[in-house]
């Protein structure tokens, strides 16, 4: 017999369902600041805050070794674990990697990876520490896991976002997969320079698409959205990319944009000036409403409901990459 | 052509030898307090020292699933993790833990990992505070990054044995594969009344057996030892295992012990009879020597070189388990 509280098959299959399914057998202890369901977790160490998030990338599901070498496999590795600190506003200080190497790997392959990490946690401004070595019958897998300091305004969450924020994001949307989704800065810098200028509401990463993400921020707020459809900066690549849809479904979808998604008091445009001085640009996308869970895509003033979809890591087929 | 400093393949294919290759790549930086090489990194957070330190576990290299199941994988992903800050006498706080799930992975899968972490980090004292989840065409692999605290030594090394040292085990070695590499308790506690007792000169933790993993510390610590073959614990499960070689080459070679290998001032008995009562067994078994790298096996008083070997991640087949 099951005890009552044990978590059952959520009826949808998807990341996010499997893992509320599971989050009760996570209670935070009194040193978790923020826990489990926000882009980096925050604990208290010794007194003090410590920012922690771990991420990995797998050959044949987020590159393809084949094509971007193990260079740009180590880089992105670390890009996307950094994005995650971005998202909370926090300092990457050090990194530890896990690297799982097809059986046979030549030491080439090695040595990228070891100069693609260390090229990608210098330019995070962080110490590689330390990792672990597996072969396997698998394909090429690299997991880094960052630890940092929590930036001026402290670890920033997904869940401050307040009816009549303005919602922006820091750059264009879609159409990585054309490139970007491997050579993307994380938004480390800007992050701080919001976090600076006490900005963020709330925030996060697109790492799966404005479509997967902007529900994460919604729900985690209590709040719902308007998206305005001509205000979203759709990418260059978004046009040129291959595949279904519009370049704007596609802007909203594709995923691995890495830009941040903001909610901020509305901003004049002087304040909106000062940050782009800065290098900061925020591109308004949409509002902050009050119907929890209600998220609508406007077009010429007239909403309809707000696709769902974007990357899913248990329903999708491999990316092409 | 390539600069002259750029790394070469090394003869030997080995994890320490490509290891040692690639380590120019990764200077450390002035937060950095002990970084590659060591059981677990130490890094200077705001002000404070952070343990930091990942290992993973893949199905068909560390476990088999079929047999074991996922609690049994998840809770080894967090044992052997904890077993490295157990190795420096740290305090595990906080883990996450990134899941690479085979494609069309069952809930009841993904539940069993999330049963056997929350169970694992419990034993651990620590929290389980983020994750990160994919799937893709291969095995099961569950990656964990622990950060801690240094205990009350801080950061114990493997670098400090002296000649003249007492080396000790914490129990008996071989035959881990019956059972033992699963179920085995991190040695958190106990390395922690020995860094209470300033016991530890260095200290690791034996995962690769005493014949991969004693060479490493007297590397580290630029020392030699003599090992008494009589004195080493050779586990009752080193006499039962399968498998080519005696009861002592096993429990020199075959690794997955988790026991702690300490060198350490010789102690008195009174001194011994304490640490027993608190629950810590130092098992003997030979001596630092100030003959650097020249490691023997002395048998009824008579040397012979150390056998070499262990499990090594780059050459071995996939351990059966």
């Amino acid at each position: 017999m099951r005890p009552p509280s044990e978590p059952s098959e959520p009826a949808e299959r998807s990341e996010d369902a499997w893992l509320r399914a599971v989050a009760s057998r996570f209670p935070a202890g009194p040193r978790v600041e923020t826990g489990i369901g926000h882009d980096a977790a925050c604990v208290r160490l010794d007194g003090r805050l410590a920012v922690v998030k771990t991420d990995a990338v797998i050959d044949g599901v987020d590159f393809r070794l084949a094509e971007c070498g193990p260079e740009a496999a180590a880089r992105k590795a670390v890009a996307v674990t950094a994005s995650d600190l971005a998202a909370t506003a926090s300092v990457p200080r050090a990194a530890v990697v896990a690297v799982a190497l097809p059986r046979g790997a030549p030491f080439a392959l090695f040595d990228g990876l070891a100069r693609g990490l260390a090229a990608a946690t210098a330019e995070c401004g962080c110490d590689l520490v330390g990792g672990d070595t597996s072969t396997y019958d698998g394909p090429l897998a690299v997991t880094v896991a960052l630890v940092g300091e929590p930036g001026p305004m402290g670890v920033v969450r997904r869940s401050g976002a307040r009816p009549g924020d303005a919602l922006s994001v820091t750059g264009a949307l879609g159409g990585s997969i054309l490139g970007r989704h491997l050579t993307f800065a994380p938004r480390l810098r800007e992050a701080l320079v919001l976090a600076e200028g006490r900005v963020p509401h709330a925030m996060m990463d697109l790492s799966d698409g404005l479509a997967a993400d902007l529900p994460r921020l919604c729900a985690a707020s209590g709040v719902g959205a308007d998206v305005d459809a001509e205000r979203v900066p759709v990418h260059a690549d978004a046009r040129r990319a291959p595949g279904p849809g519009t370049p704007l479904s596609r802007a909203l979808a594709d995923g691995e944009d890495f830009e941040l998604l903001v909610a901020h008091a509305p901003l004049e445009p002087a304040a909106l000036a000062a940050l782009a001085a800065r290098g900061v640009v925020l591109v308004r996308v949409g509002t902050v409403t009050a119907a929890a869970g209600v998220l609508r895509l406007v077009t010429g003033g007239v909403a309809a409901p707000f696709p769902r979809g974007g990357y899913d890591h248990l329903r999708a087929p491999p990316r092409p990459a």
